[in-house]
């Protein structure tokens, strides 16, 4: 009878700008191998509200069409009230010269684009993927220092 | 060696309008503490199709940035199919007094905004969060009884 | 002392058009029942880009409501550069005839309305979902051959 594990990895990097797609396949498959693992889940999960997990195509016209996409959908130049310092009063760590908490848009984006977690299987010590499937991480906010948690549960 | 352990708890509440957003983390945070359990999963689970889990920030003014864009994007009074008693047959279990079920609109915000289930990961006996997420309920139906539940795995 | 049970099966099934819906929840339950897992957690995994899962209502009106809504926010005949054989160079596994990969709007539909995995909880033996929730898998792309994931986690 073998013991279950529960193996945890925090992955910390920096995004470049709104839109910016990170495939963290590689970075999971690794993770999953180096834990011996062989049977259970993988849950991959995004500490934060202005980015994104998504599991989809890694072909970079596709990027650009999402892109246009979410930005015709929930515009950044559109009046947000999290944006106006004259009506919001909760949260404001911002200051103006990194202006890092006027995302309204990104807020938005999380909502009807975004979640937080994903859940994979692993089956003889590797993660199961569809042919087209990779594993993102989508900055939807300007360039920022992001993590993203990785847990596996498993045999 | 500890032995697995699969903790559920159900609570119910009574939401008041569409787009109310009811936070659960404080009550998800009592039951991962309750249960004993120091490793594993929590999975949150909305038993409901005309509302969702999100997790998001909690300010308020984001709040009614949503409602617009989501009331933009799916509007209450444009037609739908699901609303027409002259088409639709199927699971009529509403009345004219309270025309619950005529929530064309909370189904569509609902396939496009929403999702059933969150994973969150417990280390050291806590739900691992980043600073600005909190779980949330979100009503986008009228007002309703509505239930959610949590489930842990772990040791 | 019950022992943890790692449970896999993988469905196969052709689907015929854009937004054809099929219902797992039968499916799901059959071989719920047939692990004989009485506690634990199901994890529902799609394999694919241009489809995704869903949790909504069987309610054919409702079928036809999501299908003119995300036709209406990303419209077939809209410019995609996925689409256009003199900008895209990657992944290019489509032929004239099939066209399989000319799928713009599939990816970012799949991009606003997917997800590839929901956690579904397991107690006595049995899914708990809410009245009105079934398992669906939503073709977002043309007839294509599909597989989904199911696995079971528990004792």
């Amino acid at each position: 009878m073998t013991k279950m594990k529960f193996i945890k990895k925090k992955i910390k990097f920096k995004t470049n700008k709104q839109f910016e797609i990170n495939d963290l396949t590689s970075k999971a498959e690794e993770i999953v191998l180096n834990s011996g693992i062989k049977s259970g889940i993988l849950t991959v999960f995004s500490l934060h509200t202005s980015a994104t997990l998504a599991v989809n195509e890694k072909e970079s016209c596709f990027f650009k069409d999402f892109e246009e996409f979410a930005s015709r959908i929930v515009p950044k130049e559109k009046y947000y009230r999290h944006n106006d310092l004259n009506v919001r009063t909760e949260n404001l760590v911002c200051s103006p010269e990194t202006e890092e908490c006027l995302n309204g848009d990104s807020h938005i984006q999380h909502m009807f684009i975004g979640y937080p977690s994903v859940t994979l299987i692993i089956e003889e010590g590797k993660i199961i993927l569809g042919q087209w499937q990779r594993i993102f991480f989508i900055e939807l906010d300007q360039k920022r220092d992001r993590e993203v948690l990785f847990h596996i549960m498993g045999e």
